[in-house]
């Protein structure tokens, strides 16, 4: 079972794919999509789409978390990261690919058993989880592995559920 | 020289087009695209993103003209709303077609020539400007229209300066 995860980011966004073998968790690649301020907003929202769309598409995961977003003070980048959000639910939609959608508190719970947790302990738990030789860079690649695992869970939880 | 204008929104997305031929302005059609609670999100973002896809290939407007948004308050709702913006700036941007992103503030001053006008001035405006038979509905269409009338402004501006 492959999970795909995505931190979602206008300048940057981060993916991680998390392969679920047997009862254990292995991390299966991971990196970011970069755009640049010089490129127009529509194009910026356009490459992260593609990119996105392709990796989908190539990598056929069972299931994409992306992570909801929490804001509460600046108000304008909560609505450029949102556009980017838009662009990203959509590449998800078209591959037909089942959405979970964790909060940053269910993410920090289920990879540090810590709703509170900092960035640092995310990671170097996301490290430990995947048996990755060293740390997931940049910190964007590394939180989307964590949203994947985060999924993962959604997804066992949810299949016991049912049955 | 035809321009669309886009009024963004998640449950209901108003569009609308204004023909300037010489001097004078012409509506040349509007509608809103509505998606149901009842659709998952992506969905709602996937159906919008195809229709106004469609809308802009078939009708091939000379600029797009989409509100940006403007939100001091609910967070929540300015992260859908910008949501939807993302996939309506992505279909623009498919499409190769030039963006114009007036401010609200913009959008009255071109139509009403004061900032603080009520929406039903703009509306009533809108009307007259384009010489429509009767009142532009849903408001979301009629809004749509203001925003086309602003960015054939805009546009006819910069094709002054530019010379």
């Amino acid at each position: 079972m492959l999970a795909m995860g995505i931190d979602p980011g206008n300048a940057i966004c981060g993916y991680g794919f998390v392969e679920l073998k047997g009862n254990s968790l292995h991390g299966a690649g991971h990196g970011v999509i970069r755009t640049s301020p010089d490129m127009g907003r529509g194009q910026r929202l356009q490459y992260i789409y593609e990119k996105l769309h392709s990796l989908i598409r190539e990598r056929c995961p069972d299931i994409v978390g992306v992570e909801k977003l929490f804001f509460n003070r600046n108000v304008t980048t909560a609505m450029t990261v949102s556009e980017a959000r838009g662009v990203i639910l959509l590449a998800v939609e078209m591959n037909g690919v089942s959405l979970i959608e964790p909060t940053p508190l269910q993410v920090k719970q289920a990879v540090v058993g810590y709703g509170q947790a900092t960035k640092e302990q995310v990671i170097y738990m996301t490290q430990r989880l995947l048996c990755l030789d060293k740390k997931a860079t940049p910190d964007d690649a590394a939180d989307a592995l964590a949203i994947a695992i985060c999924s993962v869970h959604s997804w066992s939880a949810e299949k016991i559920w049912r049955g």
